[in-house]
């Protein structure tokens, strides 16, 4: 009876309007928290953002528990990605960070405290939800367009290694070289250098251009169609919905067809046992 | 009364089409002014654009005056946008301008007055309006975004600051370099930079720019959806419209099944009256 | 009599498949010996390549002269604009070039021979005609373009003159820059500039950016739309072709409700006239 | 008799499962073994890839010989382009490599091996097919955009040739140029340095960007366009089976209005027999 009455009441404080606009504004104040100290801050600031680490990691951590608490089913809780998202969050968090080179990954560890915004706001979820989803259907055209990158990352380590092994040293190093070229990021300094040894390695860029753009166009064209197809089949649900309703709503006030036929039958029937 | 008599002058002045053409005209002379004067004019022109300039103040001036006048409710005229914006620039370029300091914020406010162009031209006033109206519905897109500007930002500023404080300083720099990034100018200097202290720092590039990328893909794919849904939605009025003109034209051509259903069944009660 | 004689005959060479197929050649020798005289060639061919240019200038001049003898009314040669195209590309390349100055110019116009190839292929002409059909459509997104950029670069000019006049010195050489900033070609070194005086520039071409790109997705949007619309319009014409041959081909095999309700008022007329 | 009972052999060898799996194992691994070998490796693992290279070779041999005897009819194996694809990478990776310079060449031959991922996974076969069929749909678009950069190659060869031979040398090399203007990659460095000697080419670079931009929104729209068509086409498809199989249903259930016609007129006849 005890934990029922308990719970009831984590129930009552998770579902508090001020209880969620106070997390919402811890939320706030820990991103903006996490941009103040990139600053040179004074002493006294400094000592303030300390008080308010831990203030942080302590609530945060109470919210979850007060979350976990609330839930009627303990292993609900952890169906829920996001449930598992924010706990992910908190607990890492908690890192201590008394030595110089934790004290950086402590540092960056609270930066991703600010990914609770989007857990907290919805249409931000499902906007984060709806692109994790567009990445499959994506598949095959991503793994062409890697064979692409490793077929000419191997030919450009190949031949070009001799010419500047900053940039095309190994195979990782010429994907890397070659996602530059794929932006046009200076890639005629690249191709510039390599012309001086081979004269017509410009075919080597150019054709990677082609392939890459034409990949890349695929994939925005197959997004594009996804997101019709999506509009259309919606569009059609909808119309046959309302081509139902209209029916149904005609089956009331219209005869069919075959009942008029029977209507004829019979008066065709009366007139003949007239006639007999 | 004779206020009255003074307004259907001001009326007419304002709906007089050689009026309307003669503000245009100062509208485009104040825009060649506004050209004019970033060349080196000679003294003699210099003075005269001096002279231009209080002419064009003064003419705006008279303009707005007999167009609030005009108006015959007064409170309307201040329930247009466009009332307000050709009223604010207006009363800021009359700003005197004698200091120095405030010539270079006279010449910068009197640019402004461009901005008329747009408030003259009823077809850029609508691209406008549109343009504004856009935004609020790609909000979300915007602040996933900015959320993922601001990780960055902050992840870049903690470990890079010390390589290279101008563009890591704090985290505002800091995401003025990620836009950079996003823009793919000279990003790859920015990262050979830090990939030799950290040798992995390609991943926080890589990742970033597919995030923006991604994101930005969605906000374009947001705009294309909007305006292909609204588009649907104009054909679809309009077949039902065209639904419905036939529909009528058809009610007084062609009977329902079911008058051809009511006469039948007279027939038959005629027969069985017959019958009996 | 003989004129009209001369003018079959005439006919009769322009619609020669073998004519047409030797002008075409000479159409592509031109443009290949236009391309060739970019080469450092030996004197021999040199020469060739002189006496080339005045077999084609000759060649375009009698090709043209047999079209314009050709045509039955004389008047409607000069109504198509590919024959003026034409006509004024044959004339402008046979202007003498003796003087060196001449001469640069003589190569210059020649080189517009290879214009040539878009009158003589048919899905060219017709691809030219939509692209400029497809421009007064973006007009005002154009205006607002002009004028974002006219505003801009008044404001650039007005505050950055004194930073680099080589970027922006007066108001034509700032729209070039900001042309150079809306293709994201070292922007970055044109802000880094003027931050030095102005810390706060960024926001000048952040807003600029950010204004142009809006600008020109509403004209990538606004061309995709008339696109899809005129693809639908041409869907909706030939399901209502569609639907009238249906309806004609059900007119004759099947009764409207109408046909079927005279049927049964003339059953009612006949059953009261027997019950009389 | 033997010959049919070793070909059914083949052909449960090419059908049998596990076979597949490790012809799958064998290019993934020929795959990593390319990029492998483009970082430094120690003597022993530098003699395992021979090793590993020669029995690659030997494999993919006998997997090709192994589909060939599996086939019933062997013309038909000839018929797929896929079959010679395969054919083709397997015979020239048997190049012997003992000379240095060869040596380059058998290693890039190697590479090419790896595009067998794209012949087995039937998925990437079908986007390739789907780019390849794209291509000539594009045929004039690209054939006016071709005519764009000879044109204006021309003219910049004959102008700035004695400014930047080695940007403008000839044609080919200014086309090169052109295509590096087209995708923005340090194009005001080029323009520059011709403004300084031809204050009005910044026409020549503007004019050039806005015609191929053009041309470039041309050619995506088209690729769109088509792919719209050939959605709605297939959307029609359904629909019209839709229709079919409606009316189909339909037909055994309603009578049409031409047989409720028929019996209005036998009905009528009766009723005039019964009069007379």
């Amino acid at each position: 009876m005890q934990a029922s009455e308990l719970q009831n009441k984590f129930e009552k404080i998770r579902a508090n309007k001020w209880f969620e606009a106070f997390v919402i504004s811890v939320i706030v104040i820990s991103a903006l928290l996490v941009g103040a100290k990139t600053y040179e801050l004074p002493a006294a600031v400094s000592s303030l953002t300390v008080f308010l680490d831990w203030f942080i990691s302590a609530f945060f951590l109470t919210e979850i528990t007060i979350r976990f608490l609330a839930e009627q089913r303990k292993r609900f809780f952890f169906k829920s990605f996001w449930n598992w998202f924010d706990t992910l969050i908190v607990v890492i968090s908690l890192i201590p960070a008394d030595d110089t080179e934790l004290a950086l990954i402590a540092r960056l560890v609270r930066v991703f405290r600010v990914l609770r915004m989007i857990s907290i706001i919805p249409e931000l979820r499902i906007l984060l939800v709806s692109l994790v989803k567009a990445l499959p259907q994506l598949g095959y055209v991503m793994l062409l367009m890697f064979i692409i990158f490793y077929i000419y990352a191997a030919v450009g380590s190949t031949l070009f290694e001799a010419i500047n092994p900053v940039l095309w040293g190994d195979i990782t190093i010429s994907m890397l070289t070659l996602f530059r070229i794929m932006t046009f990021e200076d890639w005629t300094d690249v191709m510039y250098e390599t012309q001086e040894v081979y004269s017509l390695s410009w075919i080597f860029y150019l054709t990677f251009i082609f392939f890459t753009a034409f990949a890349f166009l695929n994939m925005v064209i197959g997004i594009v169609v996804n997101v019709m197809e999506r509009e259309n089949e919606k569009a059609r649900e909808e119309k046959a919905a309302e081509l139902k309703a209209e029916q149904v709503a005609k089956g009331t006030a219209e005869p069919t067809l075959s009942e008029v036929m029977d209507e004829l039958k019979a008066i065709k029937a009366a007139l003949s046992d007239k006639h007999k």
